[in-house]
């Protein structure tokens, strides 16, 4: 078997946020599989099959890339972001520990992209540029009692934190029980980051103190970050900063 | 005044994982400051003067950087990895607070990087596939009972965690200690991944259960993370996988 499964990253949305070697490893590919608004970032060329497919097909569509790669395709599973943050690298491996033992001899390859949360970071100043945590606020896959665990532990420890699908239409009522948790834990008015679409022409940030955010400030395109309890906001003419201080 | 600062990541090392708009700003600038070695991986050209200066001096790097905007200049400050993730861009809007109210009418631009626990997590497999948090193990900007404060109670949230800069020769018995505070509270053998010289053509990585890591396995150019209770080890034919899967 010559065939090869490379999880790649493509960044938030920017073109010039896609690193060369994903570029290279498009360049390379025979199939293209991810789901449809991620693979429809891939320009089309002879000689490439893309195989888009919809939201919550993950486990399947990891066993179609091993299934091509065991047949001398050479697949690139595009993620947006980075593939190993609440995206498809860990799928492909759950995939291939399930899966036939043939499949681990085939190369396999993940290559990392710039995540939401670090392009939403940049575009504001730094508010992660202390401890922080990651988590994903759907509870598709995990119970909500263990999410409320985390963002009460991740407030006593005085994390920044970065939260990724924070709100859908199918579950509304999850974000605001996020924000009472973090007023009865904080219980400061410390800066929240609103920024949705991040990397591209419609990008928008909104700075907001805590006590104020409402459910209604997010959406599935907005990447939430919750300063720690030192961070700052800096205002000039041209707007505000966010930045999380070195020191503690 | 129409100079600028960008604060830029050069990502960990591989030259392809820099992004296009970092490689943009470089070949836009005209002065360009950062540590010695980050410095030393930008080329050299007429009308680009570089500055590099030594470790442990990020604020005065970040007055010259805006002192020299003020002046008309264009910038760029390098960090390796991710300029927000304890790197230089933090300090840059630390300077810029402290500095004269001129200069926030600078033009200040904070562009992203790979880095370094997203490609060490891609190339390990994918780790932090699930919440997650990332620590900084020194101790020169915050007490040690806040690191190991924060430490017991990611464990306790059951994230996966990396960790920034785990030993220095001018202090070794943090990350001992950091190994035994992770052996009392998450009392499993979990794997641990130590990833040194990540994406360089140094790079190693060992994957070690919990109760059997040394803290002589980590120096300065080590990243380590650490899977949470989930966290899965896959072996193959080319060696080993190491995943947390997305549910729990």
């Amino acid at each position: 078997m010559s065939g090869s499964v490379v999880v790649a990253g493509l960044g938030p949305g920017r073109e010039t946020l896609v690193t060369p070697e994903v570029e290279a490893a498009l360049a390379e590919a025979t199939d293209v599989v991810g789901y449809i608004p991620y693979v429809a970032r891939v320009a089309p060329r002879a000689g490439l099959v893309l195989h888009p497919s919809d939201n919550r097909v993950e486990l399947d569509r990891s066993r179609h890339a091993l299934e091509m790669a065991a047949t001398g395709r050479k697949v690139v599973v595009v993620s947006s972001g980075d593939p190993g943050v609440f995206a498809m690298a860990s799928a492909v491996f759950e995939a291939l520990e399930a899966g036939p033992v043939a499949w681990r001899a085939l190369e396999i390859r993940v290559l990392p992209g710039i995540t939401a949360m670090l392009a939403a970071a940049a575009a504001a100043g730094a508010p992660l540029g202390h401890d922080f945590c990651a988590i994903n606020l759907s509870d598709n896959l995990k119970p909500w009692a263990l999410i409320e665990k985390r963002l009460r532990l991740a407030a006593e420890a005085d994390f920044a934190m970065a939260f990724y699908n924070p709100r859908s239409k199918s579950r509304p009522e999850g974000f605001a029980r996020t924000l009472e948790v973090l007023n009865e834990t904080c219980r400061d008015a410390r800066p929240v980051l609103f920024a949705r679409a991040v990397s591209t022409p419609e990008q928008s940030l909104r700075i907001v103190p805590l006590p104020e955010c409402t459910p209604e400030m997010a959406d599935m395109r907005t990447m939430v970050i919750v300063g720690n309890s030192a961070t700052r906001v800096i205002e000039g003419p041209a707007g505000l900063w966010l930045y999380t201080p070195r020191s503690a």
